[in-house]
Parts: C-alpha cells; sequence; structure tokens
C-alpha cells in the first residue's frame, strides 16, 4: 500500500461504503415519512441488503490483500514487511467486521447491535494501527496520516455511540460522512506523498503544507456534506415519482401488503 | 481577521447569537412553568423564529466574508493567504449551518437533529482549523488561541449531548454560556494581540501573562453566568408583569386558544 | 493558599463536603430500601437541607476568601498576586455554585439539575485554573498539582453525568468519593511542599517522589473507599436500630403519616 | 512482579477471568434466547455463581501478593520496593472489587451496579498505577506497558459504561474481550522484557520493535475475537444438544417450573 494504486484503491472502497450507507439510510429515512406504500423498503429486501453488505466488505478486503500481497517483493526490508503487515491487519480487521455481518443477518441468536460493535473495533485497529505507522517519517507524512487518524477514530466512535443507544438517521449519517472523508482523503494522502500526475512532489517539510491540508480536510468534509445534501434531494425526488406513477390502486394494494406484514411481525 | 476589527467583529457574531438562544430558551422555559397562556410562545412564532435565526446565521457569514476578502490585498503572501483562508473554512461551516437551519424548519421530512449536528460539526471545524492555525506563532498568541479552541470543543460538544439526547433548558444555557465566552474571548484575543486602544501592547512571551489569561478566562465565564442569571430573572419578571396586566378574560381567552391548538396537535 | 494552612482549610472544606454528600445519600438510600417510616427522610427535611447545604457552601467559600485576603501582603509580587487571584478565581466558582445551589431550591421555576450543572462548572473551572497554575514549578510540586487536577477533573465529569442522567445513589457516592480524595490529597500536598511538622522536606526534583506520590494517590483513595463503607454499614445499623425502637403503633402511625404525603404530592 | 513468573501468574488470571466471563454472559444469552427450559440458567445457580466469583477473585488476588512478598528481599533498594507497592496496590483494587462482589450478592439492599463501579474502579487506578510506572525505562518497555494501560482504560470505560447503562450481553463480551488481551498482553510483556526461553532478549531501544509490537496488540485481540465466536458456537451447540437429549416430557416439566418461577417473581 505503500504508492499511490494502494492509497487510492482502499480510499475507493472507504468512499462507496460511505455512500452507500448514506444512500441506503437517506432511502429508509424517506420511505419511513412518506409512509404510503414503502415498496422499495420491504423489510426482507434490507435484510438480504444487509447480508450482501457483509459480502461485498469480505470482498474488498481480498481485493485489496491481494494487491497488497502481489505488491510485495522477496528483496523487501524488515522495516517495509512491518508496513506491510500494518495494512494486512487494518484488512484483516474490517474482513471481521465483514463475516460478523454475515453471521448476524443468517444466525437469528445473534445480537444485531453486533455488527455495529464490530464495525467500531476495525475502526478503532484501523487507527491504533495508523497511530503506530509513522515513526522516523517526515513532518508532513506524519500529519496526513494524523488526520486519516483523526477521521478514523470519529467514525469508531460514531459507531459505538450507534452500538450504545439505538440508531438515528442522522448518525447514520454523520458515520457515513467520516466514512467518505476516510476515503478522499486516502485520495490526498496518495496525492501528496506520491504525486502520481508526475508534478512536482509537495515538500514534506514545510509548515505552510500542514496549515493547507488542514485546511484541504475541512473542505473535503464539506463537500461531502453537500454530496449528501444532494443525494438526499435526489432520493426524496425519486421515491414521490416513483409514487406518482404507480396508479392510486396499486397503492392500495401495496398499504394494505404492509399491513399485513406489519400484523404478521405484531404475531 | 488578522486584525482588530475583525476579532471584534467575529466575537460580537458569536456573542449575540448566545445572548438570544439563552434569551429564547428562558423565554421558553418561564412561559411553560407559568402554564398560564404562553402567549409569547405560541409554536408557529417559535418556528419562525427558528428560520429566522437560519437567515440571521447567514447573513452574519456573509458580512465576515465580506469584511475578510475586502482586507484582502495583493501583496500578502502565501502564509497570509492560508490564514484568511482559514477563517473564510470557519465562516463557511457556519454558513452550512445557517442554511441547514433554515432547510430543516421549511422541508418537514428532513430530522430537527439535523440542526443541532450541523451546529456540533461547524464547533469542531472551527476548534480543528483553530487548533492548526498557530504555527509558528509566540507563546502567548498560541495560547490565546488554544483557550478560544477549548470553549469551542466545548461548545460543540454539548452541541453534540443536545444532538445525542433531547433539548433540556440547562443544555441550552450550558451550550449559549459557551458560544458567549467565544464571543467575549474573541474580543479579548483583539485587544491582547492588536492592543486598539494605542497602549502598550501584551508582551507576548512572558510566562506570567499566561497565567493572567487563564484568569481572565475563568472571570470571562463566571460574569457570562452571572448575565445569564440576570436575563432569567428579566424574562421572568417580564412574563409575569405581562400576565398581569392582560384581564382575566383575556387569559381566559389565551387558555382556551392554547388548549384548542393543543388538541390540534394531537390529531 | 501557598502555604500549609490554606491547603488543610481548602481541603477540610472539601473533605467535609464529600462526607456529608456520602453519608446524605447513604441515608436516603436505606431509608428506601427499608421502605417502612422513612421518618428520617421526610421530603421536606432533605429539602431544607439542601438549602443549608448552600449556605454552608457560601460560607466556607467566604471563609476561604477571607482567610487568603489576609494572608496577603503589599510586598508580593505581581507573580504572587496572580497565583492569590487564582485561589480567589476557584472560591468565586465554588460561591456561584452555592448561590445556585440556595436559589434553585427557594424559587421554584428553576430547574433543580441546575445545581448540579453549577458544581461540574465549578469543579472544571477549579481543574482548569490549576492545570494553569503551576508555570516554571518543581517536577514533584507539578506532579502534586497534577493529580489534584485530575481528581477535580473526575468530579466533574461525575457531577455532569449525574446532569444529565437521573441520580443514583452510586454516582453520588462515587462523586462523594473523588470530592473526599480532593481534599485528603490537598492535606497531602500541604505535607509534601511545606513539610509542617518541621522534619526534612521532600526532594522535589527525585523521580522516586513522583513514583511514591502516585502509590499515596491510589492510597488515599482505598481508604475512602473503605471510609464509605464503614459509613454504610454504620448507617445501616443506625436506622434498623432506631426502627426497632419505636413501638409498632408509631410505625404505623409513620406508615400513615407518608401516605397522605405522598397522596398529597401527587395531587 | 518484575520477572517471567509473576507477568505470566498475573496474565493467567486476567485471561481466565475473561474466558468465563464472556463464556457465562454467552450462556446466559443463548439460554435466554432458547427460551425452552433455562436449566443451566437458573436464577439462584447464576446468583451463587456471582458470589463464587467474587470469592475467585478474592482468592487470585491473596495468591497473587503472597508471590510477590515471597520474591521480595531484604537487599532491594528504595526503587524496587516502590515498584513491589504499585503491584501490591493493583492487587489491592482488584481485591477490594472481590470484596464488593461477594458483600452485593449476600446483602440485598446493596446496589447491584456497585459491583460494577468497582470493577471500573480497580481497572482505572491499575491503569492509572501502570501509567506511573515506568520512569526512567527503556523506550520498547515503556510502549508495551502504555499498551497494557491502554487496553485496561478501555476495560475500565467500558464496565464504567455497563454501571451507567443497563447491561447488554455485547457490552459484557467487549468487556471480556478487552481483560482477555490484558492477560494475553501481560504474557506477551514477560516475553518481550524477560525472555524466559533463554533466546536472545529483545532489542529495547529499536524502533521498529515499537511498531512490530503495535502489530503484535492487534493480532491479539484479533485472535480473542475469535476465540469468543468459537465460545459462542460451542455453547450453542451444548445447548441445543443437552436440550435434545432431555425427553419432551421433562422440558415440559422445566418449561412448567420456569413459569413458577417467573410467577413469583412478579409476586
Amino acid at each position: 500500500m505503500g504508492d499511490f494504486p494502494g492509497h487510492a484503491l482502499a480510499g475507493s472502497f472507504f468512499f462507496i461504503m460511505g455512500l452507500w450507507w448514506s444512500t441506503k439510510s437517506i432511502l429508509m429515512h424517506v420511505c419511513k415519512k412518506q409512509k404510503r406504500a414503502c415498496f422499495l423498503g420491504s423489510k426482507a429486501l434490507f435484510h438480504r441488503s444487509e447480508i450482501l453488505e457483509g459480502m461485498v466488505i469480505v470482498g474488498m478486503v481480498l481485493t485489496g490483500i491481494v494487491c497488497l500481497q502481489s505488491a510485495a517483493t522477496s528483496k523487501e526490508g524488515q522495516w517495509v514487511r512491518i508496513l506491510r503487515w500494518h495494512h494486512l491487519t487494518i484488512y484483516l480487521f474490517y474482513g471481521l467486521c465483514g463475516v460478523v455481518n454475515i453471521l448476524c443477518f443468517t444466525i437469528t441468536s445473534l445480537p444485531v447491535s453486533l455488527t455495529k460493535l464490530m464495525l467500531s473495533n476495525a475502526f478503532f485497529a484501523d487507527a491504533f494501527t495508523l497511530y503506530n505507522h509513522t515513526h522516523g517519517r517526515e513532518m508532513v507524512d506524519i500529519f496526513v496520516h494524523q488526520l486519516l487518524t483523526f477521521a478514523t477514530i470519529l467514525a469508531g466512535l460514531v459507531a459505538f455511540i450507534e452500538f450504545l443507544t439505538r440508531s438515528k438517521v442522522t448518525l447514520v449519517l454523520l458515520r457515513s460522512s467520516l466514512i467518505m472523508l476516510q476515503g478522499s482523503w486516502l485520495w490526498q494522502a496518495g496525492f501528496v506523498l506520491y504525486a502520481p500526475t508526475g508534478g512536482p512532489a509537495w515538500d514534506l517539510e514545510d509548515h505552510s503544507n500542514i496549515m493547507l491540508l488542514s485546511l484541504c480536510f475541512c473542505w473535503h468534509y464539506a463537500f461531502i456534506c453537500i454530496i449528501i445534501g444532494v443525494i438526499y434531494a435526489v432520493v426524496t425526488w425519486l421515491v414521490k415519482w416513483r409514487l406518482k406513477r404507480l396508479s392510486p390502486s396499486e397503492v392500495e394494494l401495496l398499504k394494505n401488503d404492509e399491513r399485513e406484514q406489519e400484523s404478521e411481525e405484531e404475531v
């Protein structure tokens, strides 16, 4: 992972997951608010999507590990090997989280809150490893990793709060935004540390670069907030548009369906 | 913002908002306690005031940004430009918070707790930027900014607790007091760093100044506590005085009005 | 306060308050558990005791301030004057807390949770001042103050948790134990820094003294836990003994009394 | 304790307790979920097991103290004596916790949450002592102790959250896993610092060892997560297997038994 593609791959994984989680939670929230005919959000569908999520996470982790191992050479020193193992460990914990996700939604006796606990565990293990990852590096390099650690700890804390309390849509959005921040910051880190465009690399000892990067970090987050706002608007519009296209009788049917489902659940 | 008027302007904005929020929450609390004829606190009025609040915040942010940009010169170095962008970023997040405030109270499907989340986001982004704002400055300058960061983080934490739990009047007062502390401390920072009165500037390398400033910080907060106490006394007295001036029949009418409103809401 | 009597006075104040709060909360808990004839805990009595508490706190603060000011000399340098003002500020916040205690239990419209908020405010202001109190001192001196700051922050956090959630007896005991720790540690600080017994003073630059003091801190807390345990045993025994001495008819009367009170409150 | 056997003994104690607590909580959770015939989890049995737990903890603490004292020699310097007292203090707080455990489940008037409070107290006192334990040692030695402190603080925080909220099985598992982490890390610390296998000792000044140890820490935790998963699978299988072996009539009897118990409790 000590190169641009490695950072970009991991960053894309985080960004996609954040995007998906925010879209899903907005969709569920809007459907609930409309209350009429939550055809998109039938419980079975969401249940299946949770299992799929777990599988996607495990798939991403395996892809990451394979890419990481294929980049290994036999000539690398002890230092580089430890760094690679750091990255492997991070992937391992996200993998554990994905496996627990699959298990929790297939085995009914497992408490569902375990998924949130393993997610926060994965974030904290990630943050812990990143924190101990930058011994002896240059100032700006360390700062970039510190900001990543910071975003990861925050995501872990929010996941832990979700684990303790019952989930609110705003908390899920907050967590998704922080995961997207991790993703976009991994891309930024790739650009800062490896300059893939071939342009001049950043001066890793310049104090003004630190102040510029703290600025970038804020702007990343502001953009992510705006992206989530746009997703909210689009999803609301889509749900309303599909509801409008359904003939009233269909809506009526859907409502009855739902009522039956609910009464079944109550039994 | 690197001058006295900039600090004073931002400080006034914070102080006014803190003053307004504390007054509003005290007013709502007193009206609720009196229970008789909450004529000041009709829900529609408070709802409209929330939208107005959002507009005022956006207006303040725009004023701040305009003042900031008009102070820019083409001769400024890279360092000064980054510092100005730091201030712009802080304004941007408060602006986002104001926009979300307006949206949450006009679009009913949005969860109201989002306003508190964006407020705490704005405080944390503010604190984060301030923390990374003082590279290479003098000791007392750094300390003044650290205290400001400290107050901002506390305000953000309280806003986050408000977001997680249901709002209590005491929590709102605590947040307001911390916002007023930010405001008054920005004025103090202006006086310490730019000495606008023309008197001798503070020695920015003197350790005893740090101890004096930590003292000032506590006294600022003590005064703000007393100000809030005075507001409480005045508001209570005003509400009682207005209730007394109303003829009993009017009070009766108001009561009936309220009951009707309440029963409507229950439907 | 920069001498042994000052530390001992403040320490006694803290220790007495901690002792009183733990005794009161244990008494209330035991009475509730016995459920029969809570003659000691009639609500009016506890209400009055809260007001009395506020007055005692204000009295303690005034005593402390008078002692502090009488120790002031006109020859003291700027540094010493700032240190004295630090101590005055700490007293001021505890005084505010006492005043709010009195107000909250005399004016019914004020929320009772305000007392807990002001208490945690006082602890945090205390901790903040102590933290900025030791610039340029010797290592062991700083460490002793850091431990005091640590105990104060913990007490403030527990008071804040009490403010957020509804009070449990175990939380009150935890807070009381931390306040007693502050008190006993102030005595310890007096002995370490001023050696009033005339024996050889502690070497303030010796690392092994730091390790010894961290040990002392733990032992202080262990002893306080045992003291609270003993109080619990004594209070339980006393309540049972008084209940036994009452003739059955009296107990019956008390029960009826209580029922009437409760039904009155419900109305 | 400044040798390999001391670390191994304490580590085993922690690991066994973590293993026991996780097994017990999984057993209770699975029995509850099966709902049929919770023959293993009759309340009286669990009650008695809590008292036994307290006794086992006190027994472990006494064993630890005896081993510690028997290793003391009259020739040891002041420094070594303070270090031994540090270890004694840690044992003392766990002993207090065990005693409170016994008392809380024999004296009914004591609040049960007190056990969790004393447990978190013990962890925090442990962490505090460990934090002040490593003055003047070598880098890797300090880092190993810091990681132990970190795990201890986390365990204390989780115990404190359990004390504040009502216990969930996932929280208990989280705490157990952190206690097992402490235990296994004490073994690791023994191997790193004393090399009992006779092989070459670790270089305590090498930066890459720090990065390797942070890796080990994560892997320890990952293995513990997997161990808990295996325990979960085994316990579920065992409970189902014993239920199957019971003849249907017995199950019926157990069910009736339970119903009676429950109705008794409700009375």
